[in-house]
């Protein structure tokens, strides 16, 4: 049974929202994939956020762009966390999306990551879920363990061949 | 009946959608002024975009501030215009509530205007009436009248004082 | 006989006011397109706009960029609503375009939209018209009903593929 | 046992931190209140972050101000979620606090929330734990049942009083 | 004969236009000051801009907040230099008006000061009068020569009563 | 003898100066071009700006990019009109060349045109040049006339061939 | 002799350069401190930098606000480090300031430190002259203790108090 | 023994920090570089700034995008100068990297250049050395010289030939 929603506004979106299935895939983590826009049938949407509680959801991952309410709105009916995705937009590079998601009042907090980080949202709700699940914790700490050498691997690489060939 | 319904998302943005409302009694066209959080009801919201079609509503004015929704989700059911009002922020200056409500994506639009733009929100609510209304047409030329009178009179006053008189 | 003018300041606002055009076409409006400087003609600017409600236009669709005064200036004197689109800018995004056109003072409202939001000026058209036409209306919420259906396939189609195969 | 770690860079953001602590008391989840500065204490705040699950501490809020690190840094040795607080800051808003908080790198995601969004940081803590504690979940749906009827009762009284009598 | 027009959108600019016109006194410089809204009285101020270089008018100091589009409205129809002084503004702190005013497409240039830069305006403007008017310069050369000592003599006094005691 | 000075603090900057140099030689006015750092040779800068209005400089156009000093600097030094052009930059778009041109303090104004305005900066000069030019007054009136009559045929040819074959 | 020298533009920054001289006294580092506009006195200013090397300045710290070109023009001249000081203005809220004196073009580097940031540029002088002088370094690391403790006796508060008392 | 540690927290910005490494060998400083991420690693990462001052350091340049932490991480634990150059970012130009670095608070300051600024960074770090050793402080001037010669030679190129050939 999936845990965790991926729902994203627009399948312009895609991209950034592939990142955070693969991610949590590779974390081990079931997940449902959907695309629902709150502005073009809100009542589709309606109805998704009202019933992600019984359909076993613990963590919404929610991706928009430009004027973003669809992160915004998961949270005002779910009760669990709801993540917020900003994506990177031409004109205001993200920032209308950003302020769309982050600036919620009180009461309706939307957890909010990077523009465009689409793995982040991943690995949050992975977090969240490692809170009352070891074996997750586990998985989780030997990712941050990979990333640890793939500096090492890095910099090592950079000490043997020197800054002129390094991107050779 | 109510042609103009406005709606605001929370009792701190009275001191600006008042203005709303004073200038559409100014201007001689009927309202209905309501509280309704998008986040913190999301039901009664929905409920009220539903039917504000259905009560006569011919448009809304929807103000909101920070991560602004509100604006955009009535635009996402009420079939007419959606003016929305973007509320000033402490930290962000409006630029928050600016973006969540301007920046809507193809198929909602929400007419948007100036930062705490109460008044010409009813203005551009009255402007949309008078495409099919004379009497109210006619009343709207005579507030650019008057308007332009009240700027008159300064520039004579102007004229006859001197600026170093002007503002004492 | 026309009652929609589209007006745009340069020829280079083309791409995003011709979305404009086709969308009106699409609703079933009849519509005006016109390319006016008020920088660089402001007598036939002035002349435009004042014999804009003898010409029978309800509705004023004024695009421009960087310094964007024309959609002001045709609030200033046209007594109807007035839509204007802020034009992306290289330097600045469209920031520029976007204060210029929403930031109008008490009595001259413009009713603005997104950044290059040539499609949904004319859906705000439509629907302003709307208020007096319930054929307009009707058709308004077929395109709704559209749009609802195509973000409905797309979702069918990610249940279908999943995401590693949907943008191939 | 405290679940929750509230960690903050400097008393001068007590205020905002306060919110937190008292909305975590509404809610009924344990939690322990630290003043640790990861630039001026650096030693202290790698003891207390790399302790924190040893602790027992299933989530942190940290607060932080300009170049806000505190939040990060603690994400990048807690492998549990981290939500940060962006403090307002005089000369640029908090736009230097949120950006230095949400633009977190692919690996080491920062659940952030508004600026200065105390009682918000608690909010979303306390859903991170309800994924796993149904006595929260429920404490957490009479809070937001509670914030509907403030809303609904704010309503009433507009309806009752009219705006004008609205703020007197 | 004034050879400078002051002109402001709205007497809210007073404070800052006065600087203008203090200025030009010091210099002795004629100027004629007049409060004219592009916005709300678009024929008066067409009058006005067309009757400028008849009125002997060589500059125009025009001074606008939020949507500014007075100085480049100006720039449209005199043909010598406009210079335009925007306005500081309480949402966006005088971006807005900066942005409305400085963009100027190619062709209409106006010549931009600093938020809120009155003073700094009719120093432009008698600098732009002293290319063909030597007893101007010779002013303004005086006017440089006291900047120069007023900040020698606040270095003498800093280094006289050190800066403990400087601002007692 | 030339009127103009034209500096440039790079050779990067060229594109840009250019268009002020083809411009000035549009509307028959003469000009020096010349690359000075004030960063990189502030001797010669300084000898530069000295010197100017001996060599019978009226007006001075300085385009720089990034921290851009070279306008301001110019104005400290030369007693008649300085006009700026902020250079757009890859990682803020210009806003810190505008920034530092046209917030100059009071005392020492500098004339800001757009974001990369060579033309408008040269059109400014012949502008200021025109105060006291009759013969260059004409031929700014006629450049006028000329892009009138461009975006009259630009309209014509809109309304000939329709927007859909405007661009082909 | 004084191996730093403090430089402003205006005294209206002496609340802020205070900070600086405050801090080296504390650091027991001999500093000069003086008023002298780049813009209001460009000569004095030249005479200035030319000569700090030889006066035995080792560090310059110069503050100013808006288009700051003062710190900048300091390191054209001065061959050893400058740092900038960025002062908060009323409208940019200091990114102005910021911009002028950060972003400046290869080969003439400013030390940036925060808007506003007085203590901040004097312990970064310290630090640069600590690389030569281990009784500062050991000063310097005295400071850094004191501040540590600072944090410490803070904590021990909170946990003696509780947050509700901590203020009062 | 290397004075100065080029430390990158990705070899993303290995393109930038190369440049820092290239100055740093035209200059004739000895430097190590090294790839270490303070939020992946963060074990390595303090162990490498407290060892720092051991292996002879007296400069740490530290160069990181986004959420920036390493820059201010190194200044919390290396007692001598940091210098800190912010990337460029996709969605918001640097202004995140620029603001986590440069707002530092009070205690820890980091000397921040432009952003992408790599050769400044490796510049300022010789100027500071150049404090204590007059060698370097010789090379240094004659880079200046060098740097006047090249704009003086494109100045000479450009009055032989003309900004129409000047790029050909």
């Amino acid at each position: 049974m999936a845990k965790v929603g991926i729902v994203m506004g627009s399948d312009s979106d895609m991209p950034v929202m592939s990142k955070a299935a693969a991610m949590l895939e590779k974390l081990g983590v079931d997940y449902e994939m959907t695309i629902i826009s709150a502005h073009r049938e809100p009542d589709v949407f309606f109805e998704y956020a009202k019933s992600a509680e019984e359909k076993g959801f613990k963590v919404i991952i929610a991706g928009a762009g430009m004027a973003a309410h669809l992160p915004g709105m998961c949270a005002a009916i779910f009760p669990m966390p709801v993540i917020g995705i900003p994506m990177h937009t031409t004109s205001l590079g993200g920032r209308d999306s950003l302020y769309s998601i982050v600036q919620m009042p009180t009461g309706i907090p939307v957890a909010t990551v990077a523009i465009n980080g689409g793995a982040n949202a991943a690995i949050l709700a992975a977090k969240i879920l490692a809170t009352s699940d070891d074996a997750l914790l586990s998985r989780l700490k030997a990712y941050t363990q990979e990333m640890k050498e793939e500096v090492e691997a890095k910099d090592a690489k950079l000490k043997e061949v020197g800054y002129k060939n390094y991107t050779k």
